[in-house]
């Protein structure tokens, strides 16, 4: 991952994509928060019947493989819409989030095994 | 966003968290699958009952502006966390995904306003 | 409905259908849980895009109309399938929370229209 | 199960515990899929970190048993709520759906073991 505004740039690219198509009237934050929840279900449902061997060996199988990589990239791209649309800065807000999480739940003494 | 390494490091931060805690055998690719589909529940929750104009207005709320920053940060890390340990580049996906799309969904003539 | 046992009437054809495919083996708690939620999503979908007018005519529209009596039956063919193995009585669990209900959210006093 | 009515009953006092609280406009089709899916999440999320032991346990567990009843109660709920609105028989609905599951994946020839 060499170049620094890839998340930036995708963000645009969807933005772009969407104005292209007229799509902004459906990109509603609550219809942005159903598609996300949605994409989460499809990434969900290619584990549903799985075993654990074979929910861990998923990006081997070429069936499952650009499945997971498909569901993982909508996702994201709702994600992204969804923070574009209210200017909720995402990468900041994880900081954010992970800093409230050391202290919440304080990293344990290590001496031990 | 002048960090170019904000979403790796945080891709660190969130797996070293974990490991500090001893959270990895818990953290599945099936688990995690299931922890991102019920954080993106948890997001969309917040506009379940809200007309078009409140739910537009989330992030001028200080009731639920802070809710939709905690959420989104949870779904952006179980993510991340999913794409870890299966070892998928989440930005190459999305933007590979973008790429089929804009041939799925050419861009219509333009030349009109 | 004049048959007063459909709902255990169809809990028992759901769990002979599996049976006789060998299916149980998949149909774990958590699995099962997993495939409601999944379920449930599907449902969704079908709205995702829908403005309130539209939504409200889902069952006049020969396209959708079939596509939500599908997923809703989809719905309760799993949460009767998730109550069947781990044994809860589901109308007896809907009856006591409404109950509850009644105490948590007191019925407003209703002396004007 | 002796009272042959329960399921049009819940539905029913479902509809007056709405109306008594005036909660009727919040509970568009949309609103109310949306609803159903928050739940299906919210019952899945009891199991999300379990093991498939734990999972087959969570109702001899006074912690999660309670829970599991809980949120099979709201999501049948809002099913109910959802059909009403719209106007679905949901156990027709099902019957049919078993029938016409029955066609696409026909029981298998049972004579070895």
């Amino acid at each position: 991952m060499t170049d620094p505004q890839q998340l930036p740039a995708l963000q645009r690219r969807l933005a772009e994509f969407a104005a292209a198509r007229r799509w902004q009237p459906f990109h509603t934050p609550k219809n942005l928060a159903i598609a996300l929840s949605v994409e989460a279900s499809e990434l969900l449902e290619i584990f549903q019947w799985l075993t654990p061997e074979q929910a861990a060996a998923v990006m081997t199988d070429a069936t499952t493989a650009p499945r997971v990589e498909d569901e993982v990239a909508d996702v994201l791209a709702y994600l992204l819409q969804f923070c574009d649309v209210l200017g909720i800065d995402l990468l900041a807000a994880l900081a954010a989030k992970i800093d409230r999480n050391e202290l919440r739940f304080p990293r344990p003494d290590d001496t031990t095994g």
